[in-house]
């Protein structure tokens, strides 16, 4: 039996939108082995229910697809999930499930694959690669796409970091996310974004963590997403008041992160508390950066 | 008698338009003394011609600011320049002037103000921080202005690095390179430009130099400034040919850098002549990394 453990992401901080990804100490684990015919899954934990448990599941679909480029067919598959990522809260739970069902499979024909192939193969299946980078190798992922080819560095993220992140019992598809972003915006806007996303990487990279309230601010995306719901809205413009500059979008959302680094008591507790006045149910999840990514045993 | 020497600077590096800025091996050197009254400026080196010797000349313009700043009133002063860095060619000639001007009444004072307090004025001086920080304080600057507040983080240029500076014998204004730039851009090429210029720093700081070639490509404003000279649009279109992928235009143009780490001769090789061939005379000048930044004694 092969057990693979994987990281949540969360992508797309601040004005590193579609470029900057951060593996989080928040897992999911999955179990497989080969089977004598058919298919068996079984899943666990949070929303359990809202997954597929039949030939649709994402977990086993790049498991497929992780045999085809290997050239394997297994005469039949057991996937056991123990799932702590919550679905579709921008915290990268498809990117847990693509990138751990192409490592187990992989691991079940003996790991042909290298770590750069398994990546090719889970961003060719996700589609972008902001949450498979780091959910794969972990740490802080700058990663780009251009012309089809993606390059990435990779640096630990800072140990004194805390990521304090508030999800909320409601989904936002990416797809809706993806649909409210303009086709143009203000030049202006673009070279704020562009400065502001190399400062941020510098301040992650040198480890200048009071740096990184003034590196957070995002033109390029959050406005127009925070608008797909009202919470979001309020929460941004209360955190702003408040002077809560660390506060961005988890990938797509609705997900929100305060990322400190433990000076700041005072404004974690304005954080709390503004999320705490929002009408949904929002629960707390107080994560540190992940350097491992998915490990296998 | 102060004597100060200052680097040339490279800003606007590829995609890190307004935010990247790097000092570089070649310099400018000022000596000043305060006299018993009057002005005496005296000027060697490249373009001197062009320079006013006058009140209006910039040292002394960055001189008299300091001095109000410090609250000190010189009889007369004697500026002695001896120049390297051409004018006016988008390689920092303005702000060596001023980051120059202001260290030099800094020192003649006893030094009162701070590293901060002299950034703090030369930005003021020039309006932006993009090559008076890394003149000031050497090496690699990502910086970025916001609300009037100016934040940067600083880090070594890599050793391997050679920028093979080609310089023509034509100016091209920053004013008129400011004006070709668009009021509004595709979020497309934003948000191409915030992922390659936060790889590019990536790959700065980290060492990885190999990615170097993947992050320097813009859509922001090279495309738009090259075509104030016909060969500028030439020499992009023959390097893009010619996979030189390393090239950028220097600070707003029109001095053109290839930017190599010596392993690649036949590229080096190809961008002379790609140079060569426009109807301009072109100089080359083969420069490092600076990371010492303004020295004064």
């Amino acid at each position: 039996m092969i057990r693979v453990k994987v990281p949540a992401t969360t992508a797309n901080i601040g004005p590193g939108f579609d470029c900057l990804g951060i593996a989080l100490s928040l897992y999911n684990e999955i179990e497989v082995e080969e089977i004598d015919n058919g298919l068996i899954i079984d899943i666990e934990g949070r929303d359990e229910e809202k997954i597929e448990k039949n030939e649709n599941n994402l977990v086993y679909q790049s498991m497929l697809k992780t045999f085809q480029r290997i050239g394997y067919q297994p005469k039949g598959i057991k996937i056991k999930q123990y799932n702590r990522i919550p679905i579709a809260r921008g915290l990268g739970s498809s990117a847990a499930c693509i990138v751990g069902g192409v490592m187990a499979a992989n691991g079940l024909c003996g790991k042909p694959l290298s770590t750069e192939e398994m990546l090719e193969l889970a961003v060719e299946i996700e589609g972008h690669p902001d949450n498979v980078t780091p959910a794969l190798v972990g740490g802080v992922v700058v990663s780009c796409k251009d012309e089809g080819q993606t390059t990435y560095i990779r640096f630990d993220v800072h140990e004194a970091l805390k990521f304090i992140v508030a999800i909320p019992e409601v989904e936002l598809s990416t797809k809706a996310s993806r649909g409210v972003l303009p086709e143009t915006i203000a030049f202006q806007d673009a070279v704020m974004n562009v400065g502001k996303s190399s400062l941020l990487v510098a301040a992650l990279m040198s480890g200048e963590l009071e740096k990184l309230s003034f590196a957070l601010k995002d033109r390029l995306h959050q406005p127009y997403r925070i608008k797909l719901m009202d919470s979001l809205e309020n929460i941004f413009t209360r955190g702003e008041d408040l002077g809560l500059n660390q506060l961005f979008l988890s990938g797509a959302g609705p997900s929100i992160i305060y990322l400190t680094w433990g000076e700041e008591a005072e404004k974690e507790k304005k954080f709390y508390h503004i999320i705490k006045e929002a009408p949904e149910e929002w629960t707390f999840q107080v994560l540190a950066g992940d350097n491992k990514g998915t490990s296998i045993s």
